[in-house]
């Protein structure tokens, strides 16, 4: 089989989406090779395969240690690292490498003042950040296909962003959206705090940042301009985000909002439209984001439900499906449409 | 110790509720005997430890065979049968005992339109809806103590209305309330339905009832009076019921809201209102709801959470909190406040 | 890409292993198209996708009504109805098409008595048992290759016999094996039974076949030819199975324990042989198994543990390894040996 | 209600362990006051509620700073400390208070070299370790009644000593036991540890101290006096312990087994023998050892399973069982023999 020469790199391989990127790499028709970079000194020459075991056809494949100057001519580097770190980076990196698709939130916010507000600190390399493509190809795949740097979108982002932009593009939305988000566990990554350990998660539900101020906010207000209520919960399961947004309809519109939806994500591989209720469980290990619209009776108000695999479609997915359009590659290689189940 | 002397029946003692509701009656301090019935012929004699071995200290106790007439002369009937068997019964039942308290939705619905929009079909006596009080202790406690028989809330539907009570009752809220319900398995009983298998559930979660039809909408827009758009969704655990409520204050009220609830509860034993995060695990096998108010910074919305156990708060718990106002007891009588963790 | 031109069809599509089967044919690099049947006239011409939304992507393939003579020219079927079914069809499809891969039990086991003796009930057609190959290509690989007709293994069966073929074969086993088996949910398929529904089989953990009766022990003893002992055991999981084999070893051979396994499986591609705990996470989605063999110190006694996902190597991964052997291809062919985590 | 006027103190009271004897000391018939300690300067003054809102009710009750002085006088003191925690206090604790209750491993083992060869290290006051008796109330009651320091089983000690005694004591066994012991994650209590995020934990499972080398097989050998494999496994549910035990039995002794046990656990108040499959979930929240003999057919062995709550039974319960017993207490008081379920 044919594969394609470049140099690629992932920085941040032992994270759960550095973890899922090895993954899809390994698999990916047209990937030949690729380099995995840690920060930490102590994982340096160590073996992917010692640290997770189910990677052990990746045999032989060794950790290297991360500097900005290892990565020199490389022409693709994956950013897989904790949210602040790539700023910290970027400055030199950008100098060296040639496209960069960065998973970490840094280089998403367009807007100053949202950062800092979201955030909750200065931004270390702001002037950077008009370089970066939202990298949502429902959205931006044109530009995507010709951009040199991708900040890839938040995981909830992506699935509210693509419940409502067909009716926030086509100014459709009355008032607030009510959007409610539910999570599996594996969006905390494998940070050590006990509020996610099995025996604490099992049998509980609990929402967080319940004072409309989680930071995927700034993201999609960027992107869908109306006024928004956001609360997220977690779920005690692994992977999978399901949002639900409560939606009033501006008057007149609400016989075509079907076919809004249709028109809008037409040609899409990765949005399936359907006229039932959405699982996640229907999305799991796909690329897939599953929509459903649903009509509430003798009344303005809709409820849109999205459904994606939060470490698919809202992360290493995502990256994978920017990277093929970037490097000329069917957007569809290596990402899953059928998953699965159960 | 004192045990007060009634004959107590129980029908319906081999569902989820009836399981609960027995293991109530045993290990409450006031409650001397009491009989379990099922209309099952193939139960009658069976013991119900055979059924359910975590019930091996009841050994000896015995299912009988239920016909209203068998339970004539008892002083309380407590029907944990499904929903349509109670209005088949009632007639009959009403006539030969004392006090009924209905865990089904048959007698809840005062409005006749209502129950037959959103059960889809006649009620078979509906002359006698008006004789039971909705079972509802934070609302209607004094009506309780007198009445003689109860229609207990559904799950859903005491968790919503708690939530919401105190700003309804003070006509605080301004245009619709939505709400976004999060429920374990549990609250389908042990139906046998693919839906509910676990290898179907684990790791998934889906919305259903999507259009604003939930039967339970029905109890909440009687006693809440302020429309609303309810949509429930299945998540992998067994008990537990979360409510997130997004709802707009009229002008004026934010900076007191919190003390509008603190007023409205002071005195219930079993509503504890925080000023964090709820979580379903902190009220696992307790009659306990826990209540948080928070507040969206600058804006008039206000998220409300409330959390149950369906089967105990939303269901055997709350009948046995009836029965305890109704007989004179201790109102927190066999009742948790504190469950095991986690 | 070339897709090899051939008539295959399976029967039994909508159960757990029929569902996994499609996923497979439809990411197949060298199938090309395939027929699906169910026997259920309920089915026919509904679109796969409108009963399993995880399968939208394969939008347009419709269930056609199964009889053995619809079935006639076809290259290959795939067999994945429940026990009893095969070998009351089996007559007239032998007849009828090229080559059979049969899921179920059926012709397994080559011996009469202990057919009957665990099945409880005399086969339709014995008499062909003995033109079917046990379908575990680490032990029959060449037959395999040659066969016209499979049976492939029981998902225990595969698990227990891959721990312990090298010692058995070699006749290093001392006494009986103590076999401790934990399997996921999932290995009931969708029966609707309470004991598989969530809220019954979450939070708990019990054995079942307590009496050294559970069927796939036939398989085993016929393949290990050593006495056993074997207690399966459900575990709250919808994937995987771990086998835990208490073993004594013959006087004399525990130093070359591990060279033993190193040998028997060095080219195998799906055996994973690792040094440290295996976790069923760590085999989730793929056709591996992997085996830890580990030795209490100052005894004579070893415990060998076996990991696999028992809808994959178990069931439909394996029936598409003795397929890809059949038809010529790359025996890894559409398998996965690395698979998503967590 | 009468209730008991003493001192009682716990040490630890944040954990999971601590956590749950806070709940016990709560709803305890007898218990009028206790106090809460922690060794953590961070948590002195700290409402416990502050910490865990499931205990809410219990408003106002603080942590204070644990030291041996501070505890002077205290008549009953729990330990609930971190295994090395209480050999370390001991020595100072013991002159000042009256009854001790140590629930950590230090003072379980009576031989030296055991403890060193299990725990690796020297005992700093082993020669206080006869003080101590262990807190098995089902072999020791008489012993615990008059003891002033109790050493109380590690959970899955419990398990298996209560499900071979009868036959160890009566010397029925041949050869060595092969016990397969599975856990629910909490046996961990809240270790911050990747291998018990939910993520981690979720739809997997695997072996530890795969080498016989278990830290309670010291405990075990000690009251059962016969050789015995054991490997325990990490199940992904909260709680609950399963004990599957394959065993030969010396000969002549099958026929009689099943009375062996009825006849050693004829008064047991906690111990429930069945003639069924056990459940984990069938004794949870209770102090009840649920026991199953299942004799396999047409040969010597048999399979003995039992099952317990490992933070009831195996921890907090057992350990109040033995505080009714030392304070002559009805040894039931407090305890449930009927928990929720499911």
């Amino acid at each position: 089989m044919y594969k394609y020469t470049m140099k690629l790199g992932l920085v941040g391989a032992t994270g759960l989406t550095g973890v899922e990127l090895t993954r899809l790499f390994y698999s990916h028709p047209y990937i030949e090779d690729f380099d995995l970079f840690s920060s930490s000194e102590g994982n340096d020459g160590i073996e992917i395969a010692d640290l997770y075991p189910h990677l052990k056809a990746l045999k032989g494949k060794k950790l290297k240690l991360f500097s900005p100057e290892v990565l020199k001519n490389y022409d693709f580097v994956f950013l897989a690292t904790p949210h602040g770190v790539s700023q910290e980076i970027m400055p030199q990196l950008i100098t060296n490498v040639g496209k960069i698709i960065d998973l970490s939130a840094d280089f998403r916010i367009k807007d100053h003042n949202q950062y800092s507000y979201y955030y909750g600190k200065e931004h270390k390399c702001f002037e950077l950040v008009n370089q970066f493509s939202y990298g949502l190809p429902e959205i931006y795949r044109e530009e995507i296909k010709l951009a040199k740097y991708i900040a890839v979108p938040g995981c909830y982002s992506t699935a509210v962003i693509l419940a409502l932009y067909p009716l926030a593009r086509n100014n459709l939305v009355e008032g607030p959206a009510f959007i409610n988000g539910l999570s599996g566990v594996s969006g905390a990554g494998l940070k050590l705090d006990s509020s996610y350990l099995f025996s604490v998660v099992n049998e509980g539900l609990k929402p967080y940042s319940i004072k409309n101020n989680h930071r995927h906010i700034a993201e999609m207000t960027q992107e869908l301009k109306i006024p928004l209520v956001f609360c997220p919960h977690l779920i005690p399961m692994t992977r999978g985000i399901l949002i639900s947004c409560y939606v009033a309809l501006k008057e007149g519109f609400k016989d075509s909002v079907i076919d809004v939806f249709k028109n809008a994500y037409l040609n899409e591989p990765f949005i399936k439209l359907v006229d039932k209720e959405v699982s996640t469980k229907d999305v799991l290990y796909t690329n897939n984001c599953m929509i459903n619209v649903s009509l509430v009776e003798s009344s303005k108000f809709i409820i849109i439900f999205s459904v994606i695999d939060n470490l698919i479609k809202g992360a290493a997915g995502q990256a994978l499906q920017c990277f093929n359009l970037m490097a000329g590659f069917k957007e569809e290689a290596g990402l899953l449409e059928v998953g699965p189940w159960p």
